[in-house]
């Protein structure tokens, strides 16, 4: 399939966020062969498709740097709780009785909410991870897919070789897609011996880490009164960063940690709705970029967010910087939009994804910049994070494929997905409060 | 006209918000005459029109207590710099050179994105709002108008007697829609005598007053050494709190703020993003909640927000305020929801609009509910404040009158609008830099 893009202003987001007024871009298979201003397609060319996008804005789609996708089901189920009671009277109660098909049901209602909000890829952690994967191959969409491992569980071993299976079955699949991860949860879930083990299965298939760390006060509370160390202190003891890491919130940091994460690497996944909504805290965005560290952005679960916005939860990374530093030159809209979208990608150590240029695989989406809140046309990059939304995205290309088309996602059946989400949650609370 | 609403889940915003799962609204005229479950309009009953809201949630209209809307026209213009370059260097310029066709044009587009958005009220200060009032009698809006009074300025008298021409003329124009207050912009920039002649006039026009109050920490140190006083104290003993005030902002207040504004019922809006975007603080509003202070929900201009989206509105308040207090349970949904549509009718004063029963005008929005957020339905409540977004609005009724219908804005010409905002801006702008 050769397509060609024309008529769109194209953010690059190559260095300095490049801005093409008018632009063309060629995608051949999976891949971008051209990116260029108006004009520069030789007339010549043969494409199966033209896109004419005038009055759209072409820029790499979004990544999603963690969220567990299934927990759409949970979506509205619990809220304004404090955070024990939310996980051990409601959370937990439903996921202990969760089956597959209520994961893959789950996954396809995220994979469809994410498409029609502009993500093509996203990082999940959950488990019955096969069911995800199926959702990610079925929906077209990019992901890097981690079975939770909970060290402290009595199934953890089996847990562990389950994730060793889940990563040869599905590492590279759906056209290569799909990568994995090894998924232990968090420092306070998963002790030093435990997470030994998975870094040497981590070693034995060459994948990274996506893990939990630093989420909230008690979890520092604890890991400080058990080990006399902070949890990035402890994961540095442990090893971990000897491998890529994806490390989500990242709230309470020192400046010892910090230093940590800027050595060695490790990409971090921020999450500020949920780290509001669940008042764990604001994560010091401001002093990791100072430092230099990599952070993308992430929504968390639909059950502490509620939505997989990728478009406001870049807007309150921006904003939530801004007042808790006090300093409204806090993240720029360019900072926010390099998390949102190529920084994420860097974070999930994806090589050819990101910047719209060729070589790279062809993650589009196309913006209708035909809405009130995107006039006058000051400054594109600010109206991106600061005045737009979701639902301004219309067109989604992942991998050199139109998954979505004028706001039609082409891949998922919506009423279906409606339907079958509707029929499991009401099933899966019923027995909860029976 | 009569039109019967049917099919739709009804959030009246009653007492307790009662939800009515599948409900009946009937409006004649300007107001709601009826609202019950479906089977409670007698069959034999004719109507103008039948609006089939099956899949729909109807509830009262987004009232949005503090903006400019003009302010539009700045919108992407200066955003990320530090306050006073922010003014200074870049929104005054520009404001000196507004003419009144421009802010015609601007408060054209905010009626536009407003409608677009569920908002059905809106309160502004800004200056020609002759012209103002004119884009919102021609949109089918609400609105609460003043004129920005700057008490320090050399025309401030000048302003003052233009006040109350524009207070005679359209206050209770455009079949009510429009009521008026007096506009003195705040303590630091209205000094005490200024705001005797204000408020005589209040007393003469029988209005109330609409004053930004505590926004910074720079206003609270300049009032503090000025007067020896915060702005809220220094504004008892001015006797400004012995008329109805709109207070906007309030971010920096003492427990004996807070003791003023309940005991005085004062109404206050709360702008988060605003708040957030330029770094101003965050209001104490669960403090204030608690305290029993009137609490609706602003945007504030277009250029430090950048959008006058009240569902974003609402979710920033209610996340904002958990994070700040480090508790999830803060600014439950209920009570965010009722800062933007009920209460914030009752911060304009506004005597029959807010929830929807019998005898209030019929200013009612219809929220899609087939969109992949609003899945599983646990809580519609919870899914209007976490998950919902702006586009989720389909349909808007104000004043008895449908403004929007199937996401079309049947009173404004949105072509003409971006084409004559994107010239003004551009010309503005230009002149600037020239």
């Amino acid at each position: 399939m050769k397509i060609m893009i024309s008529g769109a202003a194209v953010l690059t987001m190559e260095q300095g966020s490049a801005l093409i007024p008018d632009g063309e871009i060629i995608i051949e298979g999976q891949y971008i062969t051209h990116v260029g201003p108006a004009g520069s397609v030789s007339p010549e060319q043969n494409f199966d498709r033209v896109i004419d996008a005038r009055g759209m804005l072409a820029m790499p789609g979004f990544v999603n740097c963690h969220t567990h996708a299934s927990m759409t089901l949970l979506r509205g189920y619990a809220d304004d709780l404090p955070l024990m009671e939310w996980l051990q009277k409601k959370i937990w109660p439903v996921e202990e009785r969760l089956e597959p098909e209520d994961i893959y049901w789950g996954a396809m209602l995220s994979c469809l909410e994410m498409i029609r909000s502009g993500t093509t890829t996203f990082a999940d952690m959950y488990f019955h991870m096969d069911e995800v994967a199926r959702a990610v191959e079925k929906a077209g969409m990019r992901a890097s897919l981690s079975q939770g491992l909970i060290g402290l569980s009595p199934g953890a071993g089996e847990a562990l070789s389950n994730s060793r299976r889940f990563i040869r079955e599905w590492h590279g699949q759906a056209e290569g897609r799909i990568t994995t991860m090894l998924g232990p949860h968090a420092p306070y879930t998963c002790p030093p011996d435990f997470l030994a083990r998975v870094l040497d299965m981590a070693d034995e298939l060459k994948v990274g880490i996506h893990i939990h760390i630093a989420e909230t006060r008690a979890e520092i509370e604890e890991i400080q009164q058990k080990y006399g160390k902070t949890p990035v202190a402890l994961m540095e003891q442990v090893g971990l960063f000897n491998f890529p890491v994806l490390a989500a919130h990242c709230v309470h940091l020192t400046d010892e940690d910090i230093r940590i994460l800027v050595a060695r690497g490790a990409g971090i996944a921020h999450n500020p709705e949920s780290n509001m909504k669940l008042a764990s805290g604001i994560a010091p965005v401001t002093r990791l970029l100072a430092a230099g560290a990599l952070v993308g952005l992430g929504t968390d679960g639909a059950a502490s967010n509620n939505n997989l916005d990728m478009m406001e939860e870049m807007r309150s990374a921006a904003l939530l910087q801004k007042v808790a530093t006090m300093d409204p030159m806090a993240l720029p809209a360019q900072d926010a939009l390099a998390m949102a979208t190529v920084n994420g990608a860097r974070v999930l150590g994806l090589k050819d994804v990101g910047p719209l240029k060729p070589g790279n695989k062809a993650d589009i989406i196309l913006v209708n910049l035909d809405r009130p809140h995107f006039y006058p046309r000051h400054n594109l990059m600010a109206h991106l994070v600061y005045a737009a939304r979701a639902s301004d995205v219309e067109t989604v290309i992942i991998d050199g494929r139109l998954v979505m088309e004028n706001r039609q996602v082409l891949t998922l059946d919506e009423e279906r997905i409606y339907y079958e989400v509707q029929k499991r949650a009401e099933k899966l609370v019923g027995a909860v409060r029976s």
